[in-house]
């Protein structure tokens, strides 16, 4: 078989588990869980096996060298090298290793969710040593000059390094603080009307009707709910998304459905031609996906969300339609109003019910402290308190227990370390594609401000979407705005935002 | 691996293809169509691949050398013997044979689904000749003695073959035409109240009761709608079942829910320890499923709705619910003229819509078809000549188009040959387990008969559900009733149920 055949086989086997991981959310018995894990793993399995056979082996020797005649970004040469890195990431990774990862995993989730529910951080610090342990592992075996941190980047975030993040976030961090100083000293809005009672049905209907508005195709997608809301694809034809519903709480729904619309725009945007190929296929993650990085696809989901959806501009053309789904809820609100309400600041504890403007500094916070533990020089037994300082300084708030502090994230106990930073730069990215459009093409952000979305879709289409993985991060940055990843615009949108 | 570990593979692997399926039939947007074939394709091939691997065909010699100092029924034996099997089956249909059929069965369906709604046999034509070659094909590579019909059997059922098929079906139509003539001299029950209004939630609502008063496990399982109704697991703790509703016709959404309620006990039932193991795994089939045949599968589905819930008995317990959800639909019905038109006989020319007593002609007709097919006695243009003239012959009706008539199934157009004989196997099976309860633990089926079915579940799960594929069909009827498949029971049943 081509190299072409076994990616497609490969985007087969992913997008399968992708089913089985959509299924296990959204439509699953609770009885299914009892084997599901096993079917997924084994999935994984066969996709890990598959990328280090003989055959897909040989087809890459073949296809790299084919790509000694071709441009370096020519697709073919792209994909060559893609899988000669899936190859040299795999073979790497002993299989005892992941092994003791997937064990340790199962084990340490279920000790984190008791933990949590206790606040009870002694009962999961083994769990989170052995988790470190097992990642330093596998930073070893993966190899770095610098920084362990930086063996597990390319996984998340290609291109970046501990040093790299180090330095954006260290400007990140001195940019942010004057415009949270700022944003604090506003008189808040009112936001009663917030959390009045909305009740699910209703709200459902009106992310059904939202999600196409912000351009979502449902005849390849369908929305759903779940306990926390994704957006995951089996190939770029069915593109699903889900969001929870607040019923005493009505923002929850409409912005996590625009957050995921953002995401499946980017799936479902994917060249055609790219379909089962290694450009819509993550071979190091092991993820059917089409986005580029973490970070890339993180960057449609936040341009969606808080560019678009958020943007007052939005609801002075649709907070009438809301309205219509809740006549009573909404009689004293006015469109300003609801767009004020959603954009107000309001420093907490928990990440992801994090406001725009404080969101990095609970990103930053976690990057610096995995960065910590994975070097040594923070022990897992003293991170509650690294953490607690952080928010102290940060947004000047007292940690009341470790639930509400470190014990919050899922991420550590399933062995995702480096994972964080890419929603920080998903931000950076959102904001640096708008800045660029508004100044070079004002005519789309123009539209989209008078409620023409469409001009903005075909420009992130042609600039994002339907390269997929063909293109880097930056390659589409610089492509779209002849730079690569710029903190600057993101701190220009935030000041315009909540500091001017 | 040992074989143990390559069957909970192959059985993980069939589970998620077996996702893929549910979730194209229930709730996949339609632009998932594009690629899902090609998912489930590479996953039924991935199957076949590792049934034929050098690993698989080593643990199994392995275990088969093991097996020689074991009983031949103990489960390790029948385990490697089944295992066996399957290698030597698929060892031995070329993979181009099996890619053509591929092909020519995606072609067939869609020329089929045109040609039903035209009624154009003549454009189908084409189409089935190069089926039934493929079928032929087929059944020379896997070898036979006296009919190619009897190399496509064991896929379905093994142990039966074109002679005992012809064999058996001569008695049946025998025994039927007696029991059709009484029945159709009897004065048809009223039936005019099954026509009524009956909003798809209401019924809806009622079949998500009625499943579980049948034993149906929701935890593990759950019940959504389908154009075809059917029951699909993924392993024992996650076995869905899904069935149609006619707004203008109330019987089908009940019936067919019984129907995979049946079905689904069977793949629930299974003992624990039969879970991702050979004895739940169709390794020929490439399928997971842990009933040990079709026929024995139907007996399960036929058992429920036939034995169950078409009884009078049933609906003297049940009536007064099915009337709550259906206040004015049912004011004028009693319980008696319910089961009573439930129960009428209605020749017809549509298999799926067929009663009980006339069902087995359809199927009969079809499998002396499909032999002639096979055999070359009968030419695929002759087709609907011959399909018309039995019709004529058994029923008395005179088929007015192809769409009505040979059109009527996808089952050829997919290239299924073989199947049709499971469906009336299981209507016998059925009986003459309720037959035999009813002589020699006759506390059993009182105790259904005054709606307490839990005796009656337990010695379906005792006799049947529990051993999965670790005993063969006739192994378990001689098991429960002291013979094999045995037709005078059915017949009595029919004669009971339609002429006395």
């Amino acid at each position: 078989m081509t190299l072409h055949h076994l990616t497609a086989r490969l985007n087969d086997i992913l997008c399968a588990a992708n089913l089985l991981i959509w299924d296990s959310r959204t439509q699953m018995p609770p009885g299914g869980a009892a084997t599901r894990g096993q079917q997924i793993a084994t999935l994984k399995g066969l996709a890990r096996e598959l990328i280090l056979s003989t055959e897909m082996r040989r087809a890459c020797d073949v296809a790299v060298r084919a790509a000694e005649d071709l441009p370096d970004a020519h697709p073919d040469a792209v994909a060559a090298r893609a899988v000669a890195a899936a190859i040299a990431h795999h073979d790497r990774i002993p299989a005892a290793l992941l092994q003791a990862q997937a064990e340790s995993a199962t084990v340490a989730q279920a000790a984190w969710a008791e933990a949590r529910a206790a606040s009870d951080f002694a009962s999961f610090r083994p769990h989170l040593e052995r988790t470190v342990d097992l990642a330093r592992q596998q930073a070893d075996a993966l190899g770095y000059d610098a920084h362990p941190y930086d063996a597990m980047l390319p996984t998340y975030e290609p291109g970046e390094t501990a040093a790299s993040l180090a330095a954006l976030f260290d400007r990140l961090r001195d940019g942010l603080r004057p415009i949270y100083q700022a944003a604090l000293a506003r008189p808040a809005p009112r936001s009663d009307f917030l959390f009045r009672d909305y009740p699910q049905d209703v709200q459902r209907a009106f992310c059904a009707e939202l999600a196409p508005v912000l351009g979502y195709d449902l005849a390849r997608g369908r929305l759903d709910a779940a306990v926390h809301p994704f957006e995951i694809s089996f190939t770029r034809t069915d593109v699903r998304i889900t969001t929870r519903f607040n019923r005493a709480y009505l923002p929850a729904s409409i912005f996590g459905t625009a957050h995921e619309v953002g995401h499946a725009l980017y799936e479902q945007g994917i060249d055609p031609a790219l379909t089962r190929t290694a450009h819509a296929t993550d071979m190091i993650g092991l993820y059917a996906v089409g986005g580029t990085s973490f970070g890339a696809h993180e960057s449609q989901s936040r341009l969606l969300e808080m560019h678009v959806a958020r943007a007052p501009a939005f609801w002075a053309q649709h907070f009438d339609r809301l309205a219509r789904h809740f006549p009573d809820q909404l009689r004293d609100v006015t469109a300003e109003e609801f767009a004020a309400a959603v954009n107000r600041v309001a420093p907490g504890f928990i990440r992801v019910e994090a406001d725009e403007l404080t969101y990095d500094f609970h990103i930053m916070l976690r990057v610096r402290l995995e960065m910590a533990l994975m070097d040594g020089s923070l022990r897992v037994a003293d991170l509650p308190e690294a953490w607690n300082a952080a928010i102290a300084s940060d947004l000047g708030l007292t940690v009341p227990d470790d639930a509400r502090g470190c014990l919050q994230d899922i991420h550590w106990s399933t062995g995702y370390v480096g994972s964080f930073p890419t929603y920080t730069i998903g931000n950076i990215m959102a904001a640096q594609i708008m800045d660029h459009l508004r100044r070079d093409q004002p005519e789309v952000t123009q539209a989209a401000e008078a409620g023409n979305l469409a001009p903005l879709l075909e420009a992130l289409r042609a600039g994002v979407w339907r390269h997929g993985r063909s293109r880097s991060r930056d390659d589409i940055l610089r492509g779209m705005t002849g730079k690569a990843l710029d903190i600057a615009p993101y701190l220009g949108h935030l000041h315009r935002r909540f500091a001017a």
